[in-house]
């Protein structure tokens, strides 16, 4: 179902961006892991709107509720049933894309698949959605404290950094207001969004994952290779463009000789060019990917959008919108990694 | 399960490397539907070893055999088995691999994780598995017969060509013995992997797909976003380090103006930048991917391994192995996509 | 996943008998349906507790509450979220077997399998739990507006009362305190009742059910057979010990010459003795089931129970219990066949 | 889908009853299973046509085939392929049936639904493709060697015996020529069978099944109770009409007081009459369930039959059938218990 994600963790979601509220259910945590309640609630917070001056105006209180699956902490093994208000939809602000398509958006494809549309914000094609992803990421991270996932921003628009993987770690992240750990490119980045924001215009940009202490023999020989897993999870999160791990799109400039990761005399691989899966599985290194993101569709200069009757009109988009949404995205790009990794140690 | 591909339209696939068959169910095609098997057999035929003097010594003459869900010429919507036997296993060229582990392979990780190893090539691992997956997109293609998928080469190794989406199509592949519609490009990589071949070693390269004529309304809007579906089957196929589709990674540094496709008068797309699909579902325009291949790991020059017991050993792999697998992959780039569309058509 | 029922029609659910809600989504259902949420909640309230002086005290509102997926009253083809409250949940009652094992009940078994349990009332073992089954075969029944399950009591205790699948209709049914159709036969059942209660004890019974209108084609000719569908869902039912269709465990004693539904000279059935389910397709005939149901474990007898350390005791379940069930599992039934109906007409 | 048994254990099949060969993939047994080929064999060698002068003169040497998952005897963790093949249909004993529907058989609601049919003997319809469930149940037997399912037929017709299912064991079973344990009943049921046989008539019967040595805690509380998983399976073989588990249809004229079972002194069960599951869960005691069988629908007596122009037809059905399936369906019931064990133990 297009509403599931996963195979022995799955991760059940529901709910539109202008309804009353949106959860989901996680099934399939084993019984008896204590939850640490408030780092699921931080992680939540990072990916909700409004959390500093560069994002969007509309803000959400995001307070996670539990209503099953848990009791006097733990886990007990059953369903665990979450949700979140909607306690700030300005629907009139959408009231006249009601028979508008707007460019970029899913609103067309949307109308042609169900017939209709919740035009107040995208129904469930709103990133809103991904805030039940967050919320069943933290949860599933419990699973597996010892991983760590560490997302970071390493290009906006057309400012790119170079990030050591061996060294970035989440606190340098976080001090960044567009989380990236290079602190003359966060300046730069920032000055760039500042700048598209003037302009209505809005900005994409490239997430850098580097996953430690995963445990070898995660994913499948076949199909089911950890890497095809973790690409989708990535490219199912709203405006992602692509997906990398390892050497990547350069890999194929490379040549056997110099991309094969070599053993030493002690039978450890010298470098981790695979990105840490070799055949599908995990070999007990770090994992390392990338995902790029499209500038959001979402802009407030004048536009050539279209109605349900197949005329063209310029128009404007005026919600609330972030002009860049990669810094918001990077606590979904770790919730991702930590439901896929947790459904594939289950 | 791992072994299992889709969700309506479900490949089971089964069978080692170097058994004595490989083979596959597919389940849940429609019945009534007239299969053209002379056709099916070609499109296998794009994918088998041995088919030209650039690619490996291993013949197989991999001639499909159905044994079950077609009657009279016409799919009964029952399963349909089929396979292939393994006529040319020389087992004893992996004799001396027994209990070495091969860089860039799978051989540690599954070793690892299954605690066996069927050492005569690789088992599930090897790229002789794909040889059901094209038999499979070959019949699922017969569903809808009016999508037309064309993969092609682009890249191999340095040697890059700029492919016109509009213009290329399957005639043109296919004259070029390395499957790039570009005939000064098709010599440059001929050159190319040969001087790789003399070398011992081994070369990735870029795939292109256009697909046409895809129905609007493929794909859901939350998980199964149809881009994450395709992405997720291009990364299964062996070798394969990135996905992108639309502008891809380039999106990344555009602007939301320049990225968003708008509308014309008569509420028709002016571009595709978006590649085919937005917010998950195709909108009826062309899609557009490309897939990323890492140089294949088997290559004869001495490198350094390891084996169970943690000791480094330097060793030469002999099998008989292509030195660039990229033009093979085209059908398989393919039949992977026929497999995404029917099942999410279904 | 053992908390999702349905294949294309998914129904997934969670919570507790005493957490503060229990809910479900209801997932498949297509866009554009026009819901009747009087008569889902009037569905809802026929299996209510507390509704009429023979069943528990234990009064729940059972106000249905849906939080997504309906947009004006019609269905997005989105996720359908609903849960109930649970206002009136008395867990001081179950206090004293928070270390011991009631006869009859999963106290034990859920023990040994979670390590937890949740003492206050079964937790997800409770017959609560089909208030969700209840509201979801009831969105599901406006799939197929034509099709009508009509479930009745057609024994309790020793009492058992012969009725006619051809005349046996809802209002008949409802008219009856203990829902059967026979008025004779409801007088003794509900004397059966009161006395079982007097004496502290409870009866068992067996429901019937008749569905008509059903489309010819459902179910598969493999393993998911129609009948082998409806069973399981039958079985999973609270206190079901068996599961017949057509004539059931007596056809064991017919002969084919005896059992074989003839056709007459238009080629149509002349009886229906095989339930209308042929080789696991539904025929079009009326379909008729049988479904057994044990008397309830909570009785308020001293009984021999037994503690987690393996010591046996003696002791009284004081709770609020209804002395027979099966008057309310119709709703059950009726629901559970509208959800296996719906599910393999999609 | 619908030719796919089991969650986490998968036994996809395929093929049909008078087409080349018939087979399966049993995915998801682990890696390092020793399989005991003879033994495998055997039970196979149980179900197969032709094996006594009661049952049908079609005689298949019914040799299972393994093409792959078996490396030197042991599992590998991949998927076990394996096939029969069929050698000895006399399709042309079916040509007469080509346009006529035999009173209850599939061929009418396969038709309808399928648009098309294979009239050469049921196509999947037909209960040879229980070949594949026993050959699938033998291998997954192996994942839980100390569970012994023992099936036996207790009724045949009009002729019932009663069972001590305390000592019922396999070979007391073998002896029998119709596998009733009791030597008294199998003289009667085999002089009925022969007399049904010179009607030209068929019987039903029952079997019942004990399994013991069953670990505790298989089976899920809410949907996937272990004794709906058991249902689902025994409704799914060919002619079954009804099953139910412990006590079954007699525990709705119980009190709760009298069908409970008390627990000892020392916290163990005084009895069993829950036939080893509660709650949907295994408690560790045998599981004890029984399975109703109509006659077989093919009977030499001329029969008014139907085509699909609507027109009744008088007719005889020739092919070569057993008079009476239940002896046959005893290895098919205990190979579908270890396929619903085995899978709800991984």
């Amino acid at each position: 179902m297009g509403n599931t994600f996963g195979k022995r963790l799955q991760l059940h979601t529901w709910g539109e961006s202008h309804g009353s509220r949106i959860g989901g259910i996680l099934e399939g945590m084993p019984a008896g892991i204590t939850l640490d309640l408030e780092k699921i609630q931080a992680f939540c917070d990072r990916r909700k709107p409004g959390q500093s001056e560069l994002s969007t105006p509309r803000k959400e209180s995001d307070i996670l509720h539990i209503s099953s699956g848990v009791f006097e902490g733990k886990t007990t093994g059953m369903p665990i049933s979450f949700h979140f208000e909607n306690t700030n939809t300005k629907s009139e602000d959408y009231d006249k894309f009601k028979n508008v398509f707007r460019p970029g958006h899913a609103d067309q494809t949307y109308h042609q698949k169900y017939g209709n549309r919740d035009h107040r914000g995208g129904g469930r094609s709103s990133a809103r959605e991904t805030a039940n992803w967050v919320a069943a990421g933290a949860i599933a991270s419990h699973l597996l404290p010892e991983v760590k996932a560490v997302a970071f921003v390493e290009q906006i628009g057309a400012v790119k950094v170079d990030v050591d993987l061996k060294s970035v770690h989440k606190d340098l992240v976080e001090q960044s207001i567009v989380r990236c750990p290079d602190s003359a490119g966060t300046m730069k980045m920032v000055k760039s969004i500042e700048s598209a924001r003037l302009e209505g215009d809005s900005l994409g940009g490239v997430i850098g994952c580097v996953v430690r202490n995963v445990p070898a023999s995660l994913g499948d020989p076949v199909f089911d290779k950890l890497h095809a897993r973790l690409g989708f999870a990535m490219l199912a999160i709203n405006a992602v463009k692509g997906f990398e791990y390892g050497a990547g799109f350069s890999a194929a400039a490379m040549k056997g000789s110099a991309h094969n990761d070599l053993f030493d005399e002690h039978g450890m691989l010298v470098e981790n060019r695979s990105g840490g899966v070799i055949g599908g599985i995990s070999n007990g290194h770090e994992i390392h990917f990338r995902v790029a993101f499209k500038p959001v569709a979402s802009i407030s200069k004048t536009q050539k959008m279209a109605n349900a009757e197949g005329t063209g009109v310029s128009a404007q988009v005026k919600g609330r919108h972030d002009p860049c949404v990669v810094p918001r995205a990077v606590p979904i790009v770790e919730a991702m990694t930590y439901l896929v990794l947790a459904d594939l140690w289950l």
